[in-house]
């Protein structure tokens, strides 16, 4: 597991922020995991949860009472949360199980008529913060918004991030920044409004055509965007912006103004103005500052971003084939390593892969923490290795490699799980279930306005007929050279109610996970495209752009039909002919070789 | 198509209800095809939609203004009413067009502010009034839910029905309505109820085990219920109950007072009596006389109806014998009139099904009426034959029959499509791709907590990777001698967020419909069944319970896989063995024959 912070200090911040509780006459606070835009990956100035537990995963709420304090984080982080709150005196609240309360009615039942809850509305979005405000009124609690203990406690607290922002060309993202404001503009007049708000990093970098690296992973611009018709403006730290981007902004009608003038240009603007904001996806703070000029709907950015336009699709498949490249070398120094009986760990898997991508064009970042697996490790979902804790990888058991990069022109996300040694009958078994799934997925073609659930369970019920099951999504939308989870689509149980559209980019990743035995995931991303239309009207179909081959060792030819064994043939050839012109020829004939018919039994 | 109104008459019915509407100052009526239960199927007295246009469809709303009559319906009846309403002067709106405006939204746009729109709130639920009114308010339109109009126009108007109750036995129900009741109550609790009020028929039906012949193919009372733990109060025409029943209900708690009084009796409710309503199937007319007494939720019986107990699922399995028996009949006896080349008509046949089903034990009425649909007829969805205008049955397509029963111990509805001589090459592969699906569903099996509208697309899969589809849901929730329609699961594109639980009945029905051609549907109904505890969870199953064979003819053994072929030939072997031993000598032969295994090609 990651960093250990002294769980002693931990309680020390606690009673610290404990003390400005009582002065300020608040009984409960509630720290979300989050940041300003409500952001899934964050800078190290918001990992207040982590300042004020110790806990380093990526989804957590804090609660602090006078007596109490509790961590809420779901089933990927019970095992590292256990670990990380140790000593520390905060007690594990297992989100998902059903004696859990959840964080409103846990406050309700503990806190007595007139007791005062707090929370920063600048990290709680609109609609979530009026159903707590429903419950604790109907409760007798008040609920106050403006809060602030972090950095009366946190002395030493990271500042904001400041890495320069620098445009992302039109030739790659296929779109000019006017075009878009426009679009986005056009899309806030159905919903009522003149002008839009924009907090979520994702939707301004993708709006402006703007990249940065405030945030790791994720290539976006600790901002804020405002569009209007006559004058839109970015609210950025201005040392961030070069003299060429702030001339490229002007270019497409957008000033920039300090980041942290956001609150009082909003509550400057004249009645009358008419803003969209996103009620699932801005801060509540926002609503605040803008009062009676807000105009309450949801963003029609996450949809304009999600379809992408055929430049960017072009950018895509050869990304995929420099991202394919990579790995087909990182798995050739495994599988070296292995041959060789020398000794490695998960964290130098990791490292394989990141050398490797590193040497592909326009590579810039990993989209997210590669995840390197090996036996039981594998088994937890979002397991990250780090050094001091990494397993050996030695034969006998699979291991599970999760890992993406962020290119210029593309964003990857692609599991692998291998057999290091001779894999075991059930390894084949369970590994075959979950190919089954995925190539449901793969193969699936569907009519427009069809949504990701609706297709879920194609990749689940090869496992469910078995009494298998795994509680992750199916799949979700992938950006482009932008983060590697985003909306509106998704492949999953519970429903989203955003149909897959020609030019979205999905993963498609089924898996199982046997604890304390291994995990299996199989993941490659899928582009919706467009398949036919007939007098039942237009269907479409998934053309998956992951380049890499699966382990051929860990198929059981016995349980997969003739046209399983076929989707595999087809796609291990479409993988050799697009990567094999970028590899030398030692290179070549390994993927030759993992890429032949699965019905050679050599 | 059935009975046809004069369109003269239809004609002078509006302008006299639009004499009413000026002297009341009305701009617009809205006419919903319910009645005061929001019932599905409604008894002639509600008839008020079809009096008024001549359209004799199941789903319909008319609008009337000053100078328009429109009337909206879905596209199981564009043909139907597009040749009812000629000659009406009434504007047929076809729902679900992308250019047909809602009602809602048709009103807005064709009336003048300040003008006022008319519904009985007897007619329109709680929360639709709230959307309707919402609406109108926003464009500046007034709306009034007390008009009466009917009664004025239609001095023929047939009076409520007056069918006598009769009591369900417990021996067959499988649980008291005490027993019912309690739970009903403890339900509401938990939503923050004392009492309950329930207006749906089938649930009223339900908790009291009562049963009447009210409604065509629907055996429940005209009767509103008011629960609570002091006094219970059946609102129904006196002239109904028998003192057998009048002491029945009393021995559990109910007394019977005058249907006519139930608003007084809900208005004089002391202040603080705590009423759940549900706002979704509940008329607005019975808030506004609970005014604050009203609990807004969601009915408990729903869910607590849809699972069968043992004693109901003995009676299910017993009732399918029956009504399989019947079905082997009806389809000998149509091969027989098809082999002496004797004519006969789509409605001979449902002449024949009702003839056969009405010789079982415990047979009370049809489920629905039947659909017998040949060649063409077979592609329009809800055709249901008319003696005037039934397709004669000959050589040379399909015959489609979708019909069931409502005997006491259960409640029957399967489809089987037949082919009429040698079916062709299409037609085999067409009901292969159907069977496809529909074995999906009967095969699956998914984990505790799967909604039905996760498994649909199972159903759609073989028919969507070949560009066809059918557009109504997969199944559908069915009674237990009640409705053969009811909720709260359902297998369908659109999420009813109702989990599948055991001991649930529903139907299992993909189709396809080619316009001008044919029609193809296959339909048994399933119970969900526990079918294993792993490390993963609980795992669901569904058990086939419809007993009929499929025509053995139409199956294209080439686009099969084994286990489709396996499952046929187990679900052929479970039919044989449950019907045939009661079944003579010839009708065993000719099940023997029509279940013999798809491999025995003769």
């Amino acid at each position: 597991m990651a960093n250990h912070t002294d769980p002693a200090a931990v309680r020390s911040r606690i009673d610290s922020l404990r003390a400005i509780m009582a002065e300020s006459g608040v009984n409960a606070v509630i720290i979300p995991r989050t940041d300003p835009h409500l952001s899934e990956y964050i800078s190290s100035h918001w990992q207040v949860v982590r300042y004020f537990s110790g806990f380093t995963g990526s989804a957590a709420t804090m609660v602090v009472t006078l007596g109490k304090a509790l961590l809420w984080t779901d089933s990927r982080y019970f095992l590292q949360a256990a670990e990380q709150l140790e000593g520390t005196g905060i007690e594990l609240m297992k989100e998902g199980l059903p004696a859990t309360p959840t964080v409103n009615s846990y406050l309700i039942d503990t806190l007595s008529k007139g007791d005062t809850v707090a929370i920063d509305g600048n990290l709680i979005s609109i609609d979530a913060v009026a159903e707590l405000r429903a419950e604790l009124d109907r409760a007798g609690l008040n609920l106050v918004t403006v809060f602030d203990f972090v950095d009366r406690v946190w002395t030493d607290r990271p500042a904001l991030p400041d890495a320069p922002v620098f445009m992302h060309p039109v030739e790659i993202a296929g779109e000019d920044a006017s075009s878009k404001i426009a679009r986005v503009l056009a899309e806030a007049r159905t919903q009522g409004a003149e002008a839009a708000f924009i907090s979520a990093l994702d939707e301004i970098a993708w709006i402006l055509n703007i990249r940065s690296s405030d945030v790791p992973c994720n290539p976006v611009a600790t901002s804020f965007l405002y569009l209007s018709p006559e004058s839109s403006v970015l609210f950025v730290d201005a040392a961030k912006i070069s003299p060429d981007v702030e001339k490229a902004l002007k270019e497409c009608g957008v000033t920039v103004k300090p980041y942290q003038d956001v609150a009082a240009f909003l509550t400057a603007l004249p009645a009358g103005s008419k803003v969209l904001v996103d009620t699932a996806r801005t801060a509540t703070a926002v609503a605040t500052s803008l009062a009676g000029n807000a105009v309450d709907g949801s963003s029609p950015v996450a949809l304009l971003k999600a379809v992408k336009n055929h430049v960017q699709i072009g950018g895509i498949h050869r990304a995929m084939v420099r991202d394919g490249v990579a790995m087909v070398r990182s798995l050739m120094r495994i599988e070296d390593l292995v041959a060789q009986g020398k000794e490695f760990t998960e964290t130098d898997v990791a490292d394989i892969l990141l050398e490797e991508r590193r040497k592909g064009e326009g590579f810039f970042d990993l989209s997210f923490g590669t995840i390197a697996g090996y036996g039981p490790n594998g088994a937890i979902v979002h397991y990250e290795p780090s050094r001091d804790t990494a397993a050996t990888v030695r034969r006998g058991s699979l291991l599970l490699i999760d890992s993406g990069a962020n290119y210029l022109d593309g964003t990857t996300d692609l599991t692998r799980t291998i057999a290091i040694g001779e894999p075991t009958d059930d390894m084949r078994h369970d590994f075959t279930l979950v190919m089954k799934g995925h190539i449901a997925i793969a193969t699936a073609i569907f009519p427009e306005g069809t949504r990701g659930a609706q297709l879920d369970a194609l990749a689940r019920m090869p496992l469910w007929k078995e009494g298998k099951s795994y509680l992750h999504g199916t799949g979700h939308g992938v950006g482009f050279f932008l983060n590697v989870h985003e909306g509106p689509q998704s492949i999953r149980l519970n429903d989203t109610h955003a149909p897959l559209m020609p030019g979205m980019l999905t993963s498609n990743e089924p898996g199982l996970y046997l604890s304390g035995r291994y995990g299996i995931r199989c993941e490659n991303l899928v582009l919706t495209v467009e398949d036919m239309t007939t007098e039942h009207g237009s269907f479409y179909a998934f053309e998956t752009v992951t380049l890499c081959p699966f382990d051929r060792s860990l198929f059981e030819l016995e349980s997969m039909t003739d046209d399983e064994i076929q989707w595999v043939d087809n796609y291990h050839s479409m993988v050799f002919d697009r990567l094999s012109p970028a590899l030398d020829d030692k290179e070549r004939a390994w993927l030759r070789e993992a890429t032949k018919s699965l019905l050679i039994l050599e």
